[in-house]
């Protein structure tokens, strides 16, 4: 039976990717710094293996024979979800492939060297040749998935996203956020005025952060028995389902990045977490894409992190780790600060979008080819200007060479962080629709309606269905900006 | 060419080695308590690639092949080993192993309840059934490989082990130890009538111990940018030769015990972190086997570890680290102490070899069928009151049951801890030979001559020659117990 053979296929596929979840994990957290060679040539040849594996051409054949037997509604979604993933991975020629690798790897190593000094002309001929090849990929998956060429670069990270769908909605953001940011700012300033900001400094020991993070997200719902907290270089959400490793980086003379990392991991960490064990194997049991994972890491940030009602929860927390004990509203001023910037990962929940839909809008220029390369420091500059009334013309490595999707040739990728943010003000929305108690709810430290209600309607459904798919099944809607405009009008319109 | 297809074949199955290596240091020192069911089956998958791409029926072919083709010398050896190892691995067939692996899994899970109660009369009939399979694994390999049977079983851990060249060697150390014994524990009474034996008891905190411990690893030689120390349940030298993983445990009364295993397990890290580079991933470019694997962890305990020289070196490190300045002779007084006892772990280097010269000759009993399961208990009683005095005749858990290597159905194995031991003394006695100084060195903190020695003439060799040609190149003899028995008699003898 072709399912079943395709089922323990996937077993051993999971095999190979738990070894490399895992050794990714051990090289961020506990390898020794001689490792390194040794560990990439084995991740290379353990990547090469899974590649090969799940490109194998007799899986058309199984796939074809397991779409004939009687499969019930799972097995069903399984398999298609199996195929989709296995026609993306197929449709490009090996020999372009490799070619893409070694010029994206080249452009990423020129890019490490040359941002430091902002060394655009350096730089430039690398970013052309990425995305000369970027076209070309965007071109053949293009013709193979009948897609438009920058909807089939979307398809990689979010199967079913479409700009016809985005646009609109990234336009009416848009224009909303370049009005209501000076009037955030206004209104920022002014209780700044009466309530001057309260500097969060202090001396906070490593061990002592660590048990407020963990009673955090332990609260929150992080199952410690499947996971754990350590420290790393980048914080990051890594490991398998059935061990979520999480990690975190300390300074030691403030709290709150560490602590509001902690529960951005977080939000990743309980996805991963509550997948549906059964199919944990299968690619429809795995998170659906970038823009869902990011809706959970941002509902635990944004939606619960930076809720009034967490910190009357949290206060006591931090107090009895850390020996402070903040009023709340110097601490809600700190995690409610906006700011313009030129810095995309620095940006505060009002301006991030921003920074986003300035990457969309320049990436479908470049593949339009209504605009090169050559043209991205104007083009940039203007866009923020723009939107954010900053000038980056004379500061190339905090323009477009800022951030390593670029170099490392990610197009299409840039969306996925505020659709996560719309789609986790829209589930909020669903939530306090028919639960206006979670509120209170949280300011008691109780949780459960927020992780049954997500654990149901994101969580279990992992990849049975596409991203616009399982956003309308949870929330009842397409993606509407309205609930993520409400929600930042409530929090920075006054 | 042939040789080159192998060359690359090796790395894709060294990367898998390197994955379970680094998959099983994890497992037992940052794996969440419920990831245990699906890293055991992302490893039992990996184990089963591993297996099958290392017994791929093609590789007879390009063995052949490359066989013919003009390598050199090293290539030559490389390929040898890998058609040596090929043989091994490929002459049982798969329906035995699959009986074989249930078999013992079965009956170490039987052991682990049934030891606790000395359930001998439960356990019996599982190990009865190890040992019918032990005997016609024996026959299988002993066709194969023109061995006898036992030896057609140490040949897996020891290429080149023959019961013709050990049974002489243990039968003369069993004759002298048995007699040497109470001499020894007699010297030991007196020693310890005019000074009695201090407690080293205290209150050491973890981190002081570690930091004394790789103090003591770095100053032997330990590279620290290949390789760590941490904590486990159970104390190994796992990781890769990029990355040697060391672990111990630690009571916080006590340090000697930790300090002892650090010791040790440096010894077996020492040997991984100096393998020739250039044939890592080839068999002929890692560790040769256990008994070989065994000396470097007993010369590194044994023999400098405790030695009177390395205490002049080690105590102002113990006062550093843990504020207690002992007289050297307190210390020694531990680090020589000899016990008649039922246990083979917890053994002394003098009495050690007599619980192995046991088992060694009991299960060529078994193989042979000289013996039964049933007649274990009155057999290894017999000779526990011959060889050391104790019987075990009411106490099986610390009798025939203590071991999980039989229950496993690790026949062979035993020999190899005592030949580690016996090698490690006649290395020590080659250095000393030409280096009469390096006790002076060792005081000094001076490890040098031992390293370069050891990594020249044992290290460097790797598998690039059976165990009795790799210890016959390095000290210019056979295997030959004289020089154990002259460190035994210096140490312990008056």
């Amino acid at each position: 039976m072709s399912f079943a053979k395709l089922d323990a296929y996937c077993h051993s596929l999971s095999a190979l990717e738990h070894a490399l979840a895992i050794l990714g994990v051990d090289e961020a957290t506990a390898m020794a710094p001689g490792g390194g060679e040794s560990r990439a040539e084995a991740m290379a040849s353990l990547s090469g293996m899974l590649h090969r594996q799940a490109t194998d051409p007799k899986l058309q054949d199984w796939i074809e024979a397991a779409k004939a037997e009687s499969l019930d509604d799972a097995q069903s979604v399984a398999v298609a979800e199996f195929e989709r993933s296995y026609i993306n991975m197929t449709c490009l020629p090996a020999e372009f492939v490799e070619r893409r690798i070694r010029t994206s790897m080249r452009s990423e190593q020129l890019w490490r060297n040359a941002r430091p000094n902002g060394d655009w002309d350096g730089f430039r001929p690398a970013l052309e040749g990425v995305v000369d090849l970027v076209r070309e990929e965007a071109a053949i998956r293009a013709e193979v998935l009948k897609l438009t060429p920058y909807d089939a670069l979307m398809e990689q990270y979010d199967p079913g996203n479409r700009t016809k769908d985005i646009t609109p909605v990234f336009t009416e953001l848009k224009v909303f956020l370049v009005d209501f940011l000076p009037q955030a700012l206004a209104a920022q300033a002014e209780h700044h005025a009466t309530r001057p900001l309260k500097a969060l400094s202090g001396e906070y020991p490593v061990e002592r952060q660590k048990a407020l993070g963990e009673a955090m997200m332990e609260a929150i719902g992080f199952d410690m028995a499947h996971g754990s907290l350590s420290i790393s270089d980048h914080p990051f959400c890594g490991g398998v389902p059935s061990d979520v490793r999480m990690t975190t980086r300390y300074r030691t003379d403030e709290f709150l990045p560490a602590l509001m990392g902690i529960l951005h991991e977080t939000g990743h960490g309980l996805y991963e977490q509550n997948l549906p064990k059964d199919w944990a194997h299968w690619l429809s049991g795995k998170a659906r894409g970038m823009s869902i994972h990011e809706s959970q890491s941002l509902f635990v940030e944004k939606q619960i992190g930076r809720n009034p009602a967490f910190w009357r929860f949290a206060l006591p927390h931090v107090a009895k780790h850390l020996g402070e004990d903040w009023a709340i509203d110097d601490m809600l001023q700190h995690v409610h600060q906006v700011r313009r910037g030129k810095i995309r990962v620095d940006a505060d929940e009002v301006t991030y979008p921003l920074h986003v839909i300035l990457r969309y809008e320049l990436e479908q220029d470049l593949l339009a080819r209504r605009i090169e390369v050559r043209d991205l420091p104007e083009a940039w500059d203007a866009k923020m200007l723009e939107y954010l009334g900053i000038s980056t013309i004379d500061d190339p490595a905090n323009g477009p060479m800022q951030d390593v999707h670029w170099p490392s040739g990610a197009f299409g990728y840039f969306p996925s962080y505020t659709l996560g943010a719309l789609m986790a003000a829209q589930q909020w929305a669903a939530i306090t629709r028919t639960h206006p108690e979670v509120d209170a709810e949280i300011a008691g430290g109780d949780f459960g309606t927020l992780i049954d209600w997500r654990r149901k309607n994101i969580w279990q459904r992992a990849s049975m269905g596409s991203t616009p798919e399982i956003l309308r099944k949870a929330t009842g809607e397409n993606l509407n900006p309205a609930h993520f405009i409400a929600h930042l009008q409530a929090r920075y319109g006054q």
